[in-house]
């Protein structure tokens, strides 16, 4: 069993290796809003924020999103930033990009500096995960391979394949998200969890949705999840937490386990 | 599967059937002591408190015992007392009581009406375990039965067989508390905590001790315990967090949960 790793930016542990570090969603619509959000959600100093480009309504316009890509790396004020198009079918916006026009915006992105890491789902065709494989890798941008269902819960053996897969594909960070139905898949998904981030030698970051998933983004951790996503100004994803009630929560295990 | 059940008292759910609920203990030597200890402990409103006896000194004079549950129930200002001597096979003080006065002592502070639960091992003779099953239905005290192992935590299907094991011995609140070696020890007790609280008709009480399993202390509710051990004053096992900690993250994950 390997210890669990914490995610490295440039070869620094983020949130100084502790886990789960903390990232906050950005899910604003335009340029300005998008600016105003990385404002108020920097000051919370969250480990990373995520721009979930998705949600961008000028997203076909690529010269308006490396603009916005420029104006939040400011606005950002130091917080790394996590870049991602979540596709519809794993619970993201719908966007009028075809997926080569989507491979072409992760290139533009990916070569302005602007981000620090990218996601992308493993469930985009081979030869796309490929592409954004090899672009990270050219531009230094760790990837995040990832893998949601909003609907249910594998079981753990198929929790624990996905987060193999990831690694299979050439993921720096292999992520699941999962939505449960009962404790019982709850408990699965930090078992898979823990199993996964033993096996691996990358990072994993899991999380169950929902209210009943919710333990999840809080103990998460010390199963071995580098990860949580916290609100700073808007929920990306159902059961999401306030920063700050996460770093409370966070702060009182920590000192717990530790002690 | 059952819903998970809250302790309950006179018909009234701890807590308000909040799991879990929050016990403090109460480890003084001296009469003195006690009251000192528990008006400060009673002053943080834990749901219970926990007198654990074998810390007492007096613990050799019956007299000495009662005036202290009495001046116990006073300082406990309307804080439910359980009542436990812990044997020291299962991590409790060393003591200068041999078995039929353990059982003496059981007797007496049951008809004093001073108590609201108490506490027995299920490792005790069988004959004891059914004398203080007995004595506390007469006197109308919920018994838990419980079982602790301060060196390592037995396999998932043991754990499940000690919760079942005290319902079958007649309790009405099956304890369990183990020591981990590692975080899939953890996962395996709050698992079988689930699947305990979800098979029994009775409330269940778990923990896993230590820093390794101090996330027990805090998600365990979630999982199907019915109550938690806080420090007030004083810590009665390793890995007991503060009152006001488990309190605050308690909160965050209640409100999360319900979110």
């Amino acid at each position: 069993m390997q210890q669990a790793r914490a995610i490295t930016l440039g070869g620094q542990p983020l949130a100084g290796g502790r886990l789960p570090a903390i990232c906050a969603p950005l899910v604003a619509r335009t340029r300005a809003a998008l600016i105003t959000e990385a404002q108020a959600v920097a000051a919370k100093r969250p480990d990373l924020l995520e721009w979930r480009v998705d949600f961008f309504a000028a997203l076909t316009d690529p010269a308006e999103v490396l603009a916005a890509a420029s104006a939040l790396r400011e606005a950002a004020a130091g917080v790394p930033i996590l870049f991602t198009r979540r596709a519809r079918r794993e619970g993201g916006q719908p966007i009028a990009l075809d997926e080569p026009q989507v491979l072409a915006l992760y290139q533009a992105v990916a070569a302005s500096g602007c981000v620090d890491l990218m996601d992308f789902e493993m469930s985009n065709a081979a030869d796309d995960v490929a592409r954004v494989r090899a672009l990270t890798q050219r531009h230094g941008l760790p990837l995040v391979l990832s893998f949601h269902d909003f609907q249910r819960t594998p079981c753990a053996a198929d929790l624990v394949a996905r987060f193999a897969q990831a690694r299979q594909l050439g993921a720096d960070i292999a992520k699941v998200a999962v939505m449960p139905q009962s404790m019982g898949e709850v408990h699965a998904l930090l078992g898979a969890t823990l199993q996964a981030s033993g096996e691996l030698d990358i990072p994993v970051i899991s999380m169950a949705m929902g209210g009943l998933g919710a333990v999840s983004r809080l103990c998460g951790g010390v199963f071995g999840s580098a990860l949580t996503f916290a609100v700073g100004a808007s929920a990306s994803a159902p059961g999401q937490i306030a920063i700050e009630d996460v770093r409370a929560a966070l702060s009182v295990l920590q000192r717990a386990t530790a002690g």
